[in-house]
């Protein structure tokens, strides 16, 4: 048989067995050398296999790992619509739709695609008790001694190491710890705001955000965002000489999923040096990458010190713990005082431990497994939607993180769908709430850092069930 | 022999053995009934012997422990004077004085007379240790999820339980957990002020207050405050009208240990309530009272709920915790909205270990030991200073707390002395951090919750001989 042939053959066994969902999405792949011997073939053979089902978006390579059954490319559904920026439309409050969305979360008889945090049951929970034990015997004065205002000194130390995306360019005296991500965009906002000031952010943006800027009295300007790569640079320069500060996500945002192309960034950061307006880069999902590798934030591009780079480990690790952190640039002694303000310093303890997870690998370790679960999660979630939401649904297409942003029919008000889906125990987040205008109220955020099982496969074609009703 | 010769005698016996320092102050004193058996005489005798010992102020009883030896009444030196309102005076910034200040109370060879804090050796750190070790095991999701906004529901309802001194007034809900007392400060003005705005506080007042609001862009009024009696009520009233809210420390002000009478309390209370002004009552050393009984709070008095509570256990316990609460009465929905934005939430685990220890008995076993330590101390501190400072130095006389108050000969400046002193590892607070105002110049705080030894004694009385150089 010639070489071409074999090479086919082989790829239309595997194929076969993809479309007959004997090999389901986001299962692994036999090695090539174990194809290799199953089919008496030689190397070569079995990667140019691997390539043809390649080209097809049937299998995708994941680094260190292998070759894992992906079908992305045969998507169904339509990515969602971009909005227009907003500047005159009036701006109203969604807390008492955030407050009932808030008020379920807790409740864990229901199955919550509505959490923006992972499910315990992915998280290394047994390690991390291991490292508090081992953290309370080692700690100065048993950790009930203040630590310095700028935080664990073990800590930031770990983190400047760790930091490889940033190429050597931070050293522990560049950190400053906080409690979560959201505390250090709080810092971040209360060193270079006042009352009146214009904040530029993301548009769907993560609540917490319009809900922190209109406490402390600021202007909002929601920028139009691209499901796929992010913020709009054009509607930006737009608006530029209105604005006071940014705030983005711009790897992996909650809730679009977009990621923002490495020229962009670098654009941005350009434009905004320019204009001496500081950036707020909130990067708490960077490290779930569904990709080759880690994408880099927009503080790699930073020459003047004009981003505060965010970070946490609440939705990757241990929301609960409140370990976050902010390389904040040239504002670092404007942070160092907001915090001392505010608090004097943090609790000791879960920073050692997380700077001992860091130091021994275990992170590293743990993201790989994380990375690989949600990638799978998204897919088996894709599928799902794709077979048992209406047509006309929209779906994001996220490179990384645990979010999807669903675009449903018009006529659906997902305020409304909250309601009848909570009834039946199924919880996610209404669009409105990611944004101050009267918008978004046909979308909805989908948490996909769950446990796959039955339960929650039946609880998501019930979920297209009601909106299929709701028409 | 007579009765009354008899009871004489031993009282004499006593006395004598006082003099000479046999019995050193702080010293507690046999039993009644040890005595009793000692001088083969009746409980009546030695009841009579030590009524006679106390009319002289010799010796105390302290509740539940016995009798102490005291020489509070013979005291040579007077306390300091009180100031006036400075209102056209210009503010001035003491933050690199802070800032000077602060980097010294790291270095563990200085005797920290400048610490905010209890000597690690005055805590119960392997208690502690036990305490997370037990609540690492029993926190639901091992403490790695988000708990509600309001905080530990274990730590409210216990805090609750425990508030005896507000008998009853309280539940779990009426409270707020925060990071420490003064971030459930810094919540209380967020919610309640806006840039502009104008504060009263105590003078000298804790800096801690200062700069916070000085951050926040409010006006600050300092009032008078007596070194006894604490903020003068005269005083507030004359600039009532120009004032958004107050924070004082009614219980052993920081630094001058003042604490107001009942009376003053409530008449406090019923002005701010007539005039609609909040009360941030900064309470976090109320348990700390050399005297028979916890004082009230203003909360105590409030119903209205204008005065918001604060508390936490970094004085006491364990600064490195950073647990802390507010009773925030009818500005709860804000304090909660604040912490929300700022922080989603805290973590759990240090809330559960202080409610455990609350729970069951072992926070208030450490109390009474920890008080007992701090009033001989406070003893022993007095007594040095007598002795070995020059006789127009002005002390405090704290009822309860951690801190002394010295006011100076006029030509000593504190903050130049506190470079000489520091050269020698003596470390001490300059009077002039407490205030904005150019005062306190010739004033200092002393921290006396620490180890009281052979180092500590001859640290205090080199630091008088530095002040007799300086003359």
């Amino acid at each position: 048989m010639a070489k071409e042939v074999l090479y086919l053959k082989i790829a239309n066994i595997i194929q076969e067995q993809i479309f007959s969902e004997t090999l389901k999405i986001g299962d692994k792949l036999p090695s090539i050398r174990t194809l290799q011997k199953l089919h008496n073939v030689s190397l070569n053979t079995i990667k140019q296999s691997f390539l043809e089902l390649e080209s097809k978006s049937l299998i995708e390579s994941r680094p260190k790992s292998g070759f894992y059954i992906s079908k992305t490319s045969n998507r169904k559904l339509s990515i969602p619509s971009m909005n227009k920026l907003k500047l005159s439309e009036k701006q109203t409050s969604s807390d008492d739709l955030i407050t009932k969305v808030f008020n379920s979360v807790n409740d864990k008889s229901i199955t919550r695609f509505s959490l923006g945090v992972p499910d315990p049951s992915l998280l290394p929970l047994a390690k991390l008790n291991k490292g508090v034990v081992k953290a309370v015997r080692n700690l100065e004065e048993s950790g009930a001694g203040y630590e310095p205002v700028q935080g664990s000194i073990n800590l930031r130390r770990n983190l400047a190491k760790w930091s490889f995306v940033l190429e050597g360019k931070l050293t522990e005296d560049d950190f400053v710890t906080t409690s979560g991500a959201i505390n250090a965009i709080y810092n971040c906002l209360m060193a270079v705001t006042k009352r009146g000031d214009t904040i530029a952010i993301e548009s769907p943006a993560y609540f917490g955000i319009i809900q922190m800027a209109q406490t402390m009295g600021l202007n909002i300007i929601e920028l139009p965002t691209h499901p796929t790569t992010g913020v709009d640079l054009d509607a930006l320069k737009k608006v530029i000489h209105k604005i006071s500060v940014c705030c983005f996500m711009s790897n992996f945002s909650n809730p679009l999923g977009s990621l923002m192309p490495d020229e962009n960034k670098e654009e941005l950061v350009k434009l905004l040096t320019h204009h001496d307006i500081p950036l707020i880069e909130d990067d708490l999902y960077g490290n779930l990458f569904f990709g080759t590798s880690r994408p880099k934030p927009c503080k790699y591009y930073d020459e003047a010190g004009i981003v505060m780079w965010c970070g946490s480990v609440s939705k990757t690790l241990a929301p609960g713990y409140r370990v976050g952190w902010v390389a904040p640039g040239k504002f670092k002694e404007k942070i160092i005082r907001q915090k001392m303000v505010q608090t004097v310093s943090s609790p000791s303890l879960y920073q050692e431990v997380i700077a001992d997870f860091l130091e021994h690998g275990r992170y590293d370790h743990h993201l790989r497994n994380f990375r690989n679960t949600l990638y799978t999660n998204s897919l088996h979630f894709q599928r799902t939607i794709e077979d048992h939401f209406p047509e006309n649904t929209k779906i994001s297409q996220p490179q990384g993180g645990s979010f999807l942003w669903l675009e449903l029919d018009k006529r659906i008000d997902t305020a409304l769908l909250y309601d009848t889906a909570i009834r039946q125990k199924i919880g996610f987040v209404p669009g409105r709430i990611f944004t101050q205008h009267d918008q978004y109220n046909n979308c909805m955020r989908l948490n996909f850092a769950l446990e796959w099982k039955e339960k929650v496969a039946l609880d998501l074609k019930r979920l297209g069930q009601l909106i299929k009703n709701s028409i």
